[in-house]
């Protein structure tokens, strides 16, 4: 018998404690013994039938020499962090849902928990029910990974799904997102891409083996995306996700980014829709090999964590390789030195010139047009340059000429 | 340092001798330890950098004391069952590619393993480079597995791809299968689902528990489909994939088949072209996963043979729950009681009643149209029904009614 403690009981913690009831029988099986909640951490009360279990007191699950495993579930980093430090120190193995606390704090704690010889795992924190992190760190053992990338937040997918699939407007979509639940009162976590980014830092560190901070990591969140741009992107040929990217280049140095990208068709992640999640990773030897399912959710997210205590459950020792380390020397580049192509939106007063004016200053450049396209509008997609070559050609453009968009381009 | 011995040079025997050289640096990280090659057993003699290695003789193996793991890359029943018996009964542990062994002998060897207190893992005999077995295992410990559907033969995906994106005849396609190498000179294990069959096999054991023998499942291939049906999938709205799906019913039976199946065009299945290959498990907490990757090939194989004797190398102890048990009874139902809807094309030479009486014989179906439909041929798809049900009603249509095509729809 195991006896756990989970820290939190929100969507997540009270999925987590429902899921270890219901499926307990083959819980057992696959743990190899019985798990047993027996402290849940609120500071709220809760009318469940469960509630003897409920404690205010962190320290009550601190000192319970019989509670090896702790689930944090709560969220942010403070108190998460210190928490979770306590208990690490204290020879308690902690699971987390929670994806700040990872990006922010995950080379600290993955030392603490290697030093004290307990595990951290955080399954949960990235692609919510999608097995990413173990796969990763598992299976493709044998691959040197190159790149990772993915659709990393649900709520942005949503609210592109409905721009795309419904030509329905930004704020009307996120209006919708939010009347599902799929997004907060305050969206920007999401549509602003922090989300997104600390996913990627995740799983960044993990692929390349050192902690990548979100602050190094260029963010850009779908907030800025109209209607045109999803209409230009299908008249490329493709969609715009909001994708989260680590590549590494040949000097070991890291590209990292997150922002909205036009993405071919044909590409695994373009099919990509609503609030699911798709995570690509691509290694010398697999190829490409992508993961997809729903990113977040009660009993998706739950079942991670869940997965993550049965692991340590049955085992006798601890897993010291899915870890990561820290350093203070900053291993991502300037995202701008990487080459790609650009979509570029622009309105001119002045048309006669404007095709001609501009193949001038791209070279080869693909115009795209649209349905009820207005005059003076123009779209096209460049050849690959660095973002400090396409900052070079956009300022050497006539001064009546105004940049409305400019949307990146990735190929997977 | 541990070493191996890898069983068979073919195209994923050298990918495995290959990759443990090539990224011995990672590997050796990974593992904790170093990992060498000490003798690779074939009949064969190959001119490579490492000919030293090469032994005829399975009891160098199988005797030396300082061998503690064994890939089994050779394919087939025979020896491969007879070498890897013997192999765990010496307590050395295998990993393999080898889906026909896993299939036919999986429960048998995993007892065997289990009893020798070594591991029996085959994270490449399904999916190639996709981590499939070991994520389910792992990651979805805390769901229950309600189905598992994936198109797992590469080589009729590639034949399906042709066929509905290039308007290729299934001669022609298979033919350049075997010109690009995808589809051996004897293409029947390929087309006709028997390889298929297999890996849906292995997978069902997994997810349910018990062992699912190929000869308990309906098996159908791809050498019957016309030009014609792929053009009425695509009226319809979707694409014909080859499909293996394993279902679990409410009294904990299963029904488990093989065959090419209508999936609409928004299913993550139905966009998975080409060689790949895709897996979608369904769980009660997770909702769909899908896994995606190339599911052969020499390096994606050869990645997933190495990731598994990188994990055992890192263990001190052995994994029991990667594991099903054997099973007299037969726990595969009869694929005619369960209910779907289906595709079919019949000619008539008496087209004024024809509509009419598909109509009353079968009740509400969709009839699909195509380009250049010949007079007195009718495509439609049914109602949901039993197979059962009908065939019934295919007897009872007029005689002159000739049934041309029956294809199945499933929805995922």
């Amino acid at each position: 018998m195991v006896k756990v403690a989970v820290m939190g009981h929100g969507v997540v913690g009270s999925g987590v404690v429902e899921l270890l009831m219901k499926n307990s029988e083959s819980i057992t099986k696959k743990a190899g013994q019985e798990i047993e909640v027996k402290y849940i951490l609120d500071l709220k009360e809760f009318d469940v039938p469960y509630k003897d279990k409920f404690t205010k007191d962190f320290n009550v699950i601190l000192n319970d020499p019989e509670i090896s495993i702790v689930a944090e579930v709560m969220g942010g980093l403070s108190p998460a962090f210190d928490f979770v430090k306590s208990l690490l120190e204290h020879g308690k193995s902690v699971v987390t849902s929670n994806k700040e606390l990872v990006a922010a704090k995950g080379a600290t704690l993955l030392k603490i928990a290697k030093d004290h010889n307990v595990n951290f795992f955080f399954e949960a924190s990235v692609g919510g029910g999608i097995p990413i992190i173990r796969p990763m760190h598992l299976c493709l053992a044998a691959n040197e990974i190159t790149e990772v990338a993915g659709i990393l937040n649900g709520t942005s997918n949503f609210i592109l799904t409905k721009m795309i699939h419904d030509q329905m407007p930004f704020d009307e979509a996120l209006k919708l997102a939010q009347q599902l639940g799929y997004a907060e009162r305050d969206p920007s976590a999401d549509v602003e891409g922090h989300d997104a980014c600390r996913k990627i830092c995740i799983l960044a560190s993990l692929a390349f083996g050192r902690h990548v901070y979100p602050n190094t990591v260029y963010t850009e969140g779908i907030d800025k995306l109209t209607l045109e741009d999803v209409e230009y992107a299908d008249a490329w040929g493709g969609v715009i996700k909001l994708i989260g990217r680590a590549k590494k280049l040949d000097d070991g140095k890291l590209v990292v980014t997150v922002y909205p990208a036009f993405i071919p068709h044909h590409s695994q992640l373009a099919n990509i829709d609503d609030v699911f999640n798709g995570v690509l990773i691509r290694g010398d030897a697999t190829g490409d090999v992508v993961f997809y399912g729903k990113g977040a959710g009660k009993f998706p997210t739950a079942s991670a964590v869940v997965a993550d205590v049965i692991d340590i459950a049955k085992k006798h020792s601890t897993v010291k390789s899915l870890s990561w380390e820290d350093t203070t020397e900053n291993i991502v580049v300037d995202y701008k030195t990487s080459p790609l192509q650009f979509y570029i939106r622009v309105a001119t007063p002045d048309e006669a010139t404007s095709k001609k004016e501009i193949a001038e200053i791209f070279g080869d450049s693909d115009f795209l047009s649209r349905n009820n396209e207005p005059d003076g509008e123009y779209a096209f997609v460049t050849g690959k340059m660095t973002e400090y070559e396409l900052e070079d050609k956009l300022k050497s453009m006539s001064p009546d000429y105004k940049v409305l968009q400019k949307i990146r381009v990735l190929d997977y």
